[in-house]
């Protein structure tokens, strides 16, 4: 078993340009003067630029109409700056160590400026340009522009596709492993090094949650030995290529319980359900009624404790989110998971999670192994 | 050649709870009415939870006079916080995917409180409380309470030693490999390699800058073939149980030239002179002015590009710097680096870093390899 793990095409500075051009250009709709992007993946994705480190050492890049994008960096990082692929579309200026980086930024906004932030810039950076700009107004860039980075391009989704199948590809691997008198962690192992060979330059998760760790929606993996007859979590993921993959089957260690059976129908059913309901136009939080509705008519909802999905792109963990009380609707070119769970406290967990993106019709998965009950050794 | 690796003494709660409460203090005695920590190196110090990933949900630690310290968590993340070490001295509050978490982290703040909160907080987070409680008011916490993890007690002093041991047998080992004619990704992946088998448990960074690389000092490591006669600069370090190595060396492939060896001879001498100026009450500047001295008087003051030195303890960059400006005076157990350097644009730079604690009398290293100038194949 091979996935594809051909390179697909790069970002090109025009890319960047062209990113840069259309935030600015949606900021300004919505009535603010400009954007403020700390490194992270707003950064990366607007100018291909990723600090060594994200570090106490001021790095922002202003967006702003009518001015050309500035980015503002610490004097020893201008090298690897100029150096990505965005840095031709932009000015780089920079700070030195020992002087004050407010004052240099404070240059580059207005007096009373309305701001969009990157959602992780560090608080300490906000208060900074708050103290010496006290007029300014700030939103998160999740508030102000939450689908900024939200419908993808072909050569985004030509990414996410390659992630996907790369999932899949580790997903088909893993089951042919031994998972009965192993450690989680060892299987946790597994996960990440298949991850690796099929491509992944970043592993960010690999949930095995046997028997009674799985009904723990976050457990990552621990020391208990998985035994027979356990149903077990694995929801794994990373970054390959720059974007994310993020699946999740619920396998069984030999013969699966008729109550782990049932309850990981319900699981698979609340899945298809919510991923029928896919189509341009519908708010996110019908995904999320959708897929609970399944699960609360089988008299399980007090067990979903969490939201139905998230979106996908340079990070695993984005807008949009199929959550009650998100209207937006949904667009062509958005990517998010769909990932309902049934936890049973101190039993068992099934959670079935896929990719699935947004086209001119309906929905497509880009995680496509089978939902059966996969029983393992 | 084996480092020690044995594991150290675990922090208890009681360590974490004696943590709370001196922090809560001396928040009170600089005027705060609290301190807001989230994830991140602050929130591990203060509890040892650490959440599998952080993410906009919110999750943070409030630690009032007079109150007990609470910790406001996602519900799906409530087990985990719960298992944490330090739990056992706080109240752990969740709030659950679909509601408004700064409703509820309102109800533990002051209306008008006086707040410091952690550098690396999201200024999302930071926006949402500033909007639900318009009249509080924060600073971060390096501002306010700059040495809140400054001063190391006797276990984390014996666990960044035990990183330093690792940082240089891995530096002992790097040595004897060949250096000529590969990639210095290559070698960057030998030193993260090393690191590991010495017992980290997580690599921050293996910088390989060689010959023209070397005089960019946040360049990481890239295709360059390294050449006879290159000077190389490694800087690597990570976590060890938790705490932090950072060291920096540069070896030269083959006989030195005459410059090489002259700007070596400098910032070796420069970076002694600043470890000798270490004594309780020296201000923090005054070890940056030391170094800088030396390398300004041998002509190379414009090719120092950087501050002198970082604090270091559960992250590898941290409060007290050595920069021109930090009154704040070196105390007994406070660790840091000292690391002046030259950098020759185009050609190559040089650069000599070693941990160092303040002792009662003066400083003592964490790193002990030699400092004269290694010559590899």
């Amino acid at each position: 078993m091979t996935a594809t793990t051909q390179p697909p095409v790069p970002f090109t500075r025009e890319d960047y340009g062209a990113r840069m051009a259309s935030v600015t250009e949606e900021a300004r709709r919505a009535g603010l003067d400009g954007i403020i992007v700390t490194p992270g993946p707003d950064l990366v994705w607007l100018t291909g630029y990723s600090p060594t480190a994200i570090t106490e050492r001021l790095t922002m890049l202003v967006l702003r109409p009518q001015q050309r994008p500035t980015l503002l960096v610490p004097a020893l990082e201008r090298p690897d700056a100029e150096g990505a692929e965005g840095a031709a579309s932009l000015e780089v200026r920079d700070w030195a160590d020992g002087s004050d980086p407010y004052q240099v930024a404070r240059d580059l906004l207005n007096r009373e400026g309305r701001f969009g932030v990157s959602d992780s810039a560090w608080a300490m950076h906000l208060l900074g340009l708050q103290h010496v700009l006290p007029r300014t107004s700030y939103r998160a860039i999740t508030q102000a522009l939450p689908m900024m980075r939200a419908i993808k391009d072909e050569n985004e989704l030509a990414r996410l596709a390659l992630a996907g199948t790369a999932a899949d590809a580790t997903y088909r691997e893993i089951i042919q492993l031994r998972f009965e008198g192993r450690r989680e962690t060892e299987v946790a192992a597994d996960l990440a090094r298949l991850l690796r060979e099929f491509g992944h330059e970043q592993v960010d998760f690999t949930v095995v949650g046997s028997g009674p760790n799985g009904a723990n929606p976050h457990h990552e993996a621990d020391l208990r030995v998985i035994q027979h007859g356990d149903a077990v979590v694995l929801d794994f993921g990373g970054l390959m290529h720059g974007y994310g993959s993020d699946t999740t089957r619920t396998v069984c260690v030999g013969e699966p319980s008729e109550e782990v059976r049932k309850v990981h129908d319900i699981v698979r059913q609340a899945q298809q359900a919510a991923f029928e309901a896919v189509r341009p136009g519908v708010a996110c939080q019908e995904i999320d009624r959708v897929a609970r509705a399944v699960i609360e008519e089988a008299g399980y909802g007090q067990q979903f404790i969490h939201r139905t999905g998230h979106g996908i792109g340079v990070t695993t963990h984005e807008p949009p989110y199929m959550v009650e009380g998100e209207e937006q609707p949904l667009q062509p070119g958005m990517c998010f998971s769909i990932e309902p769970g049934i936890y049973l406290a101190g039993r068992f967990g099934v959670r079935i999670e896929d990719i699935v993106t947004v086209t001119e019709s309906g929905g497509e998965r880009l995680n496509n192994t089978d939902h059966g009950l996969a029983i393992v050794r």
